[in-house]
């Protein structure tokens, strides 16, 4: 007979569409079209002489490890890397608290897993990163969203949405993808404090932390968590699973992120990972390892935050020469991407048609909105083009809204 | 307060228990212990050079695409190459029937996350791949097993599962993991009707489908689907998923499997794909295309099963010499693993206890089996060690059987 795959699909495939950054990718896929709207970094920048220096390293002394199945946790050398930039960061932490992931996608699709439950609340920012949407959504939660302003979540608004209990809190307090916005040093107080309060875990996503362009680090919520608990030199237990990744300041064609998480909850991800993808590459772990042991990691955000800091402020001094009035952006101190609103009433999904007429494109800021709204947002990348074309792309999309704009 | 992650974990997480096998090689990690316990390839023979040549060139020539995302489906001069190999061993299909996964595992999760519901039945053999069962706990999915023997499923007890209306029929027809037994052509045919007639999709997982010391290549479930439904040269579009894997032909360290499918099957396992790590390493992917492009991996293989071959004659040979009357084996015609059967009412799990006094371990038989059964049974695999080894660890295994056995 004629095999019927339409009937045998999980009920859950119905909450998993595909990404519409992605399918939108597509369509700008013709050389012509400049894209903001990807998240990628700036290739001409990846360290290409490192890398492959640390692969020949690898291949020559451990192709056995390099090339062989690994442990579930990772390969131990990176890991007590991350350990110890992790404590040199002001987050006390040991080997044992992390875990080498295949992405920071593949951590948010395993928190999926370990936590929750079809009908759990899950307490998000508005807008939020859309690829912790799609990994949970298969997980068929409901999201509560929390009102913020430039400053980061309202506590008001947070300690509303925490009374609801929620699974978990996730944030991503460091220069959002996609606002850019990052919470102040009160508000991420006021996060901890509070998720400890009514006993709710938080999920820190931090994978921008390092690329600051002005102002000063603020600590992470997982460091003032581990503070206000006094686990000085220890192993992290605490309230927070902390997720970053080399896919920012390495490349993200390794797939290579790591968790941070409390000794049950670390454990729990790790049996969820075995049968996930029983290890991360090795190849890439001791790859990773070997570029980084020695700091060169630390020199090469320099280079990715000179070069981004430029990027971004191009993109905002053309903001600023060619929009019309009524739109407005957000100014993020770090990270990769600005957020643009437009006059109320105007539909930034319906606008791509244009804008791809003028060969330019964004990503429309409904998606991020895991219950509505935002339809006059858009989000803007500045890492991945350079200035030149930063300039020219910003030019285009400023007449599509001088022209179409009501 | 003092976070309680104890409470906060999903229900589905008491289904998932770590490995039993990776466990267990903690405890066989001692140097002096000869383990048959895992399922690793030979490290010695790893194509290091080549792989250093391929790593070398794609950095030279093709960093930015190397080491920057790549989409969810896999990059496309591998896909086609895959496509290809599988023309020319005689399932015609195309490239869009084959999508890049994290390993196999992935691919196991991923079908996991688009077919099973809670409560679904997976019609399997017992003993199975324990990987699959993992994966598979994980969406609390039930088990219907089948009875086979040394020609592989029972047809009438397959026919009687299938009557069950399984979601999917899971089997590995080539020297399977476990017991290295393989389907002959035959029962191969009677499988793929009788799930064509009942209605119900199999998924065909075939990690060592290259890897046959003797006898000759049977076709794939997969090709005998295809052609019963005359599909020659065309788009595969059939009852089959299949999957194989880089894993035992090049190396596992670079986490790179494939699968085939349909294409409405292929279009949901990429939507999930995307939530779960947006893509392969694309690092990997090119580095797998560089190694294979010139048809490399065919000579490859051929060295892969020269070793293998030995050592399985090696194993076969030491069993036979040391072995006491009443323990029995297979005699695996390609693969990794050969399977023992102790006399009943011998517990395989008890004797690791004094099979790790003689520093030699193997993996119990009790857990391939999903409904319970086999505790006198037990998995050896003979790709890892050498041949001076492997009559080293057989003679001592053969004196544990000698001294405990009743």
């Amino acid at each position: 007979m004629q095999p019927d795959w339409s009937s045998k699909f999980a009920d859950r495939t119905q909450r998993m569409k595909g990404s519409a950054i992605r399918e939108l990718l597509k369509l700008t896929e013709r050389p012509e079209v400049i894209s903001f709207g990807g998240g990628m970094p700036a290739p001409e920048i990846f360290p290409v002489k490192e890398v492959g220096e640390a692969c020949e390293r690898i291949l020559k002394n451990y192709s056995e490890k390099a090339l062989q199945y690994g442990t579930t946790e990772g390969y131990n050398p990176l890991r007590q890397m991350l350990a110890d930039d992790a404590t040199k960061n002001g987050l006390s932490c040991q080997i044992d608290n992390v875990l080498i992931t295949s992405g920071s996608q593949q951590a948010l699709d395993l928190l999926g897993k370990v936590f929750i439950n079809p009908g759990d609340n899950i307490l998000v920012e508005s807008p939020t990163y859309l690829g912790a949407l799609q990994a949970w959504n298969a997980y068929e939660c409901n999201y509560i969203t929390v009102k913020s302003d430039k400053f980061g979540m309202l506590p008001d608004s947070l300690e509303e949405g925490l009374k609801k209990k929620p699974k978990f809190v996730y944030v991503l307090p460091n220069f959002q993808n996609p606002t850019g916005i990052s919470f102040s040093l009160e508000r991420r107080k006021k996060v901890v404090e509070l998720a400890d309060k009514y006993g709710i875990p938080i999920v820190e996503d931090d994978p921008y932390g390092k690329l600051r362009y002005e102002g000063e680090d603020i600590p992470t919520l997982t460091q003032l968590d581990s503070e206000m608990r006094g686990q000085k030199n220890a192993l992290y237990d605490g309230n927070v699973i902390y997720l970053s990744t080399f896919s920012k300041i390495l490349a993200p064609g390794i797939r290579l992120a790591w968790v941070i998480a409390p000794p049950l909850a670390a454990s729990r991800i790790t049996q969820a990972k075995q049968g996930v993808d029983l290890n991360t590459s090795t190849f890439n772990q001791l790859m990773a390892y070997e570029v980084g042991k020695d700091g060169f990691l630390d020199t090469h955000v320099k280079v990715i935050r000179k070069v981004y800091h430029e990027r971004r402020d191009v993109m905002l001094d053309a903001l600023e020469e060619h929009c019309p009035k009524g739109v407005s952006w957000t100014h993020p101190e770090g990270g990769l991407f600005l957020w643009v609103t437009l006059p109320e009433g105007n539909d930034s999904a319906e606008l791509m048609k244009e804008a791809l007429k003028e060969n330019v494109a964004y990503v429309p800021g409904g998606s991020f909105h895991p219950l509505g709204g935002g339809d006059n947002t858009m989000r803007l990348n500045f890492s991945f083009s350079n200035p030149q074309t930063i300039n020219e792309g910003i030019a285009r999309l400023a007449k599509v809204f001088r022209t179409h704009l009501h």
